[in-house]
């Protein structure tokens, strides 16, 4: 641990239009939750619909890689911890991990890479306020210790055993 | 080109929920649609609705990464173009580019690792049958010529510039 603070945990119900025809949450609706929970970090972050509006400024995504390890079903609540791994003065590394009370372990993994764009005719990517740099900091850990256990992201491919 | 058949385009309009705080596509539905195509390959392959109810068998996603590449907007339409790159007793690894007429080149790209699965009373992975894995195997371009220029699947990291 680095003693830094950590970011609030997001805690979401599973909706009923996320379980597919495999009786189990889609794939797609864990990077639903994903998204939402990247959504309460900028909040917490000082990245909030205020400060969009006043600055022009936002977060795009640029990449996301999700490891599913667990079955989620329609009863559960998903909660995920998501630590700033990295930053440069316009990125975000993060990673998540994904829990819900009935598994032990976690359910799912996910690192992103988000990036900082002004929204002008054209959108551009943008270094982050001095505020915002600081604020980021506070919340970087660095050497995930956080994360460790869960799968990191890495490249796709069948291993023949 | 390795003369083999090509799997269907999928292809789907932008809906009006998918469209997020930035005034673009949320990043998660993306990865919806990755997960419709991949059911219409499903279909394609014979992994059907008949045969899930026939067998109990069907594919859990094991790993997807996505690369963003452009903004896609309300407007547009998404053309999904999925290739089987690899595939062994159990698995099928797809890469999907992502294409709207608006946009030259790939406005995303994808990779992500599919396990056939038998839902029993503990799921667990199960050999593909025979003339399922004929049908794998029609579609499997090996080397992906036909996903050249799309970014693959790595592990997400900041490098300094």
């Amino acid at each position: 641990m680095t003693g830094r603070p950590l970011l609030p945990v997001y805690r979401t119900p599973i909706l009923d239009e996320w379980i597919d025809f495999n009786g189990h949450l889609r794939d797609a609706y864990y990077g639903l939750v994903l998204s939402y929970a990247t959504d309460a970090m900028m909040d917490h972050l000082g990245l909030d619909a205020a400060y969009r509006e006043r600055t022009r400024c936002t977060l795009y995504t640029l990449e996301v890689h999700i490891h599913y390890l667990h079955e989620v079903k329609r009863s559960d609540e998903l909660e995920v911890r998501t630590t700033i791994l990295d930053s440069d003065r316009k990125r975000i590394h993060v990673a998540c991990g994904f829990g819900c009370p009935r598994v032990a372990g976690p359910v799912a993994a996910a690192e992103a890479m988000l990036l900082h764009v002004h929204q002008g005719e054209k959108p551009s990517s943008a270094p982050f306020p001095a505020e915002i740099a600081e604020r980021i900091a506070l919340y970087r850990h660095g050497a995930p210790e956080l994360v460790h256990g869960l799968p990191g992201s890495r490249k796709i491919e069948l291993t023949r055993r």
